[in-house]
């Protein structure tokens, strides 16, 4: 192996360039890399596979494949796809199926196998049509429709072969690459997990060098349909959604399994899909529980392969990621040896290193490309990497000081880096920080302050730190800017469903936190019709627990109250109903200490006080922002927003310590809000960092007496203590 | 009669007052006053009752008469009172009923005949509780429950007498006044029938000078429910709603009438009541046309009483006028010779000019009170009640050119205008305006641009122009502002209900407007759900129709659109369910003219485009607020807010004339959006009116050519074409 220095090396994986390798094995010394990866594109040559490091080979088991695929035009993937509504105007009309859609993505499956998932809906009044009064026209690729009800607007869901695998399309349309198309294949059908386990056999053979196999990632990728049109490129994109793992066949099987069949509708559900971010249904958690169940069984014969070669077997948790699962408690089945996950926010940090397997590993940002994902320029005139690489470590930092991952590494063209040895440096930086840090977790946990937190959503753990995807996906709720927050707290977090609320999980809570808006899986929806619920949550507040929440908190139709635990928060939603009631007037009454100077709120029409009780922390414009309510030895805290910043991530820190009526300035918490500190007891040490783009002073009492120091932009301190 | 002079007086009410004779009979000169009337607490002298004016009488047939209330307290009016939820912390708890609620306006009614309806409920599971677990306690006036389920929230409906009636209750406790508190009678019983017909007739007999008899109002107020706190202190009220209605009598033979018993729970609605903003239910219908029916015929009576004696009744549309419902097709059915409504807006005037009645005459604001109703200074010093009579008349104004009413009045003490000669000009010049303008109206109707206008709702032509009371009570709902901005525009308006839409409405009109937020009455909910209504729509648009929504038109759960009109608005709203969809961009076209300058929208979260075809006409951040899309040879509009004022009012005209494919600047209409004008064909006059407090220079199109002039703020123009 290539190292460093004895003491601080390894943990480190460096992407690895042909005709590069002087600088290949520089920076390997420089950066104490243990692992040469050969990066998507690039070949490493005979000089760098026999220099001491550790292999690490990519590959994409259901693609790159085409020449086996052209001849098996019906084990392609597949989808279902409606299309958009139209308006009878006399009782006949035709549809043209593919109008809508990316003809280079899609193919529809007109088989007899498939054209039995067909359907065609009166969405006016939500009525299947009898196939009989349907046709298909297989030249033109469109069906008539009979004995229509004028005025009525009608669609059709039908199956097509996806023909085109989505991340190389997007490479590919957005770099302007000009090659063959890459095709996907669905290991569903028995030939092609012949051909699969017979190539990767071949591929262990031929890549005696690889120590670690990376397959990105299994067999399925999260949906993203593409558009015809321009004006509306991606017409439906959802990182954790099941939709591109149908094909009749494995509807068939699963009606055989289960017992009942499922239908386009519930795939489609009235052109909506079923998105991750709502309840899912019995059907779908069903459906779930079936794909992962085959990618686990036929994912499991892949990796035997590659632990057969003596080779370990690492997995991406990205792309085509949809059946692995990796916070089901079935993920170890698999035997993966390693999860790598890209990250740019600390909650993919702590996605990353929560997942039960032992390696884990982060690729960071900036990947070494020309320009970065937003299209800005990266590695090239006008870039900035160091700075990047600065931010982007600032964000992942504070969750690695929380918990730990083993290593990490970068990825993309290593010769863009000569021109830049200020980032050099700074990747040494880095490398050697998270070393050290890896060292003191290993020594013994961080200290955490008493509160513990749960996450309440109708997902539970199975949607741990993430909604679904990247934060610039999910912004929009307020989960993912909680989650973020929380990612670098001292607070031990942990994320349940209602049915754990059923199994006692709130034993192990101090706080219970419910964020989202109305009708989502993370307000939870029809989760709170259960009265054993509202029971459960309103006694363990009664007796001192603290529930917070955010936005539309607990909230469902039905009841007196929109909000479920109105009676704990002390403030409700009115829908309407209640515009003629009189409201409590809002008499502000701020807590010393609370509220972090430059914090934000975002104000939310219609909620209300239901009780003069309630203590309104903050209001803007005579709305309530930040409510307490004292409930028996307990306390429920209401907030209309949150979002994710320094300033915030400290107040929601304090209010989750007054929800607790803990002391809000503790010992081992900084006194400045821009800064973050971490003490680890065993190996004596307080680790403070600067997550602001300044110099900051700042202070940290400790048992010995205060730390009082300055920290430049960005930077990290160890103390010995 | 009294006389100005012969060719320009009449029409208008004067309030005369005792000891300031020589005043009362000068301003009636002055005004051309042809009745004076006696204002509340006033009494007129002989001097004033025998100079040849008619005499004009207020009775309050329900209040005045607490020697017999006293005598009766079984007799006086009651309602439905809900506790607030109370959590269960065993199995057993107390509720005091009477915690919330102002003791000074109810008092429980526990008799037999009214604790059959009393009700307990377990509101965690919307359950109620059978009666053996429950038990009234007399003396604490509480409830003790038991077999309660732990950590639960129970109310308690009860029923209660109102022992004060509550426009003297407000009176009273606004203006400090320590006089006895005035009890309401319920006429529900026979005994109170007699007692109220025998009054009538004794007190036609003790007024021989009263010509006219004015009604305040019949028998039920609007909902006005006082709270215990001063920090919640109306905890209900409802300018349309009919809580103050129930009794166990009215209960037992609405039974017996209907053929299916109403119980608590139908009034208290799990505490939300049932407020006019929200769509009725067949029950509250069934509740409406009972107590109507019973106004209808009780009230009848009351009326022969005062036509036997040669005089003539008349009603005011405001305080106990709850079961009147001037809308009703059977409101004829009363006799009454006149109908008086006191404005503030133009959608008032409105509202009583379109009842079917031989006389309606409009209270014109300011009162002659020494403050006005928000409590600042009128009749006194810093007060300027010139310029408050302008602003009022403004808004009333544009409404007379468009419906003609037969009188105008003042209210109040008539000596507070002596130090107020400007005053009296003024009135005396908006008297002499309105008698010309009334003339005009005789002659014939003034002109009006093609498209006539359907304004759907839930409620239809019963809640025509108002919502439930004042702009100011209602203005959070877009289509007040829509009424108040029509009301003086050059289109013929009409209310259509759903059932409307079913017989055939749609022929009379060119565009519908469908305006308020999901749920509402005004939006429609539940009768969205008939796809018999949407065909009917669709179809119509398709042939040539406008349909315009706004905020949430159409708004409705279950569909694959949230507005069930998307396909003809072109818009739709998400929910939450295609957070993950993509959006159309948004690239704006204006159209030339169509919206006018100064003109502001709102925008809404979650509107997105549902077609590439439909039209931006204004966006505000990404977020479409005005758009257009053109469906068979009709057209949708969707706006996504509508507040009214001078610029938004001429938008909204524009916006209904583009909708219908008409040029947008016609004759007789101003190009300054700042004025108005009306053109009398029969009288040949133009009447240009200058709506804001600026001079203003304005231009119009005629047959005859171009009128171009310039108007002082506030004023009024004639001009013979």
């Amino acid at each position: 192996m290539g190292s460093k220095d004895s003491k601080n090396a390894g943990s480190f994986t460096l992407p690895g360039e042909l005709g590069y390798e002087d600088l290949t094995l520089k920076m390997a010394k420089k950066w104490g890399a243990d692992i040469i990866r050969d990066s998507d594109g690039t070949i490493l040559s005979d000089e760098i596979l026999n220099a001491g490091y550790g292999i690490y080979s990519t590959i994409c088991i259901i693609r790159d494949h085409n020449e086996w695929a052209r001849k098996n035009m019906d084990k392609l993937q597949q989808t279902f796809l409606m299309t958009s509504p139209k308006v009878a105007e006399s009782t006949a009309m035709t549809i043209d199926l593919m109008e809508d859609f990316f003809k280079d993505q899609f193919m529809i499956n007109a088989s007899k196998e498939s054209m039995k998932y067909w359907q065609v809906y009166d969405r006016t009044n939500n009525e299947m049509l009898p196939s009989d009064q349907w046709s298909y026209h297989q030249e033109e690729q469109s069906i008539t429709i009979n004995q229509m009800k004028p005025w009525h607007k009608y669609t059709v869901s039908f199956m097509a072969y996806r023909i085109w695998e989505e991340i190389s399309m997007y490479n590919h349309t957005t770099n302007n690459w000009n090659k063959e198309h890459l095709m996907q294949l669905d290991p569903r059908y028995q030939e092609t997990q012949e051909f699969m386990l017979e190539w990767m056999d071949q591929w262990c053979k031929t890549h005696p060098d690889t120590t670690v196999v990376r397959f990105t990632s299994m067999f399925y990728n999260f949906v993203w349909i593409w558009g015809s049109n321009s004006r509306n490129q991606y017409l439906y994109s959802d990182w954790g959604s099941y939709d591109f793992t149908v094909s009749p066949l494995a509807l068939d099987e699963f009606s055989k399994q289960y017992g009942y069949t499922l239908t386009a509708e519930d795939f489609i559900n009235k052109g909506k899909l079923n998105v991750t971010h709502m309840p899912a249904n019995q059907k779908k958690l069903d459906w779930m529980k079936f794909i992962h169940d085959f990618v686990i069984v036929f994912g499991k014969k892949l990796i035997d392969v590659v632990h057969k070669y003596g080779k370990q077997a690492y997995v991406f948790y990205d792309d085509s990621w949809i059946g692995i699962e990796p916070y089901s408690k079935r993920f170890k089945e698999f035997g993966f040896d390693g999860i790598i996950k890209c990250v740019f926010s600390g909650f993919e940090a702590r996605l990353c290193a929560g997942v039960d397997v032992p390696v884990h590993e982060l690729r960071l940002h900036p990947y070494l490309f020309p320009v970065g994902l937003g299209g800005a320029p990266t590695f090239m005139e006008g870039g900035n990497p160091t700075l990047d690489a600065k931010k982007f470590w600032n964000s992942i930092r504070r969750a690695l000081l929380r918990e730990p991952v083993e290593r990490i590494g970068l990825g993309g063209y290593l010769h863009l880096v000569e021109p830049y040895p200020k980032f050099c440096d700074y990747i040494e930086k880095i490398a050697d920080e998270f070393r050290t840090i890896k060292e003191f977790h290993k020594a013994g946990k961080p200290m955490t302050l008493k509160p513990k937190i749960a996450i309440l959503t109708a997902w539970g753990s199975l949607r741990s730190w993430t909604l679904s995807g990247h934060f610039h996906e999910t912004h929009m709720h307020e989960l993912i800017h909680i989650n973020e927050s929380l990612s670098g707290s001292p607070f031990e977090v942990m994320f349940i469903s209602f049915e754990d609320v059923k199994q006692g999980a709130l034993k192990q809570a101090d706080v219970v936190i419910n964020a989202g808006f109305a009708g989502s899986a993370w307000s939870g929806a029809q989760h709170w019709k259960e009265e054993e619920i509202v029971s459960i949550i309103t006694e363990w507040v009664h007796d001192g627990g603290a529930f917070i929440g955010v936005n539309e908190p607990s909230a469902l139709d039905g009841y007196d109250t929109y909000f479920r635990m109105s009676h704990i928060l002390g403030v409700d939603m009115d829908n309407g109903a209640r515009v003629c009631h009189g409201k409590w007037e809002l008499n502000e009454q701020q807590i010393s200490g609370l509220i972090v100077k430059g914090s934000t709120f975002k104000s939310k029409e219609h909620i209300y006080l239901t009780d003069n009780k309630t203590k309104v922390l903050a209001q803007i414009n005579e709305l309530p922002v930040l409510t307490s309510y004292d409930f028996g030895r307990g306390r429920g805290i209401y907030m209309s927003s949150f979002e994710t910043n320094l300033a915030n991530t400290r107040t929601l820190i304090n209010i989750i310590l007054y929800a607790c009526k803990e002391k809000l300035l503790q010992e081992y918490m900084t006194d400045n809000a821009k800064t973050e500190c971490a003490y680890y007891p065993e190996s004596k040490t307080l680790v403070v960092i600067n997550n602001s783009e300044e110099k900051q002073s700042t202070g940290i009492l400790t048992e010995k007496g205060k730390v009082e120091l300055e920290i430049k932009a960005y930077d990290t301190i160890m103390i010995g203590l």
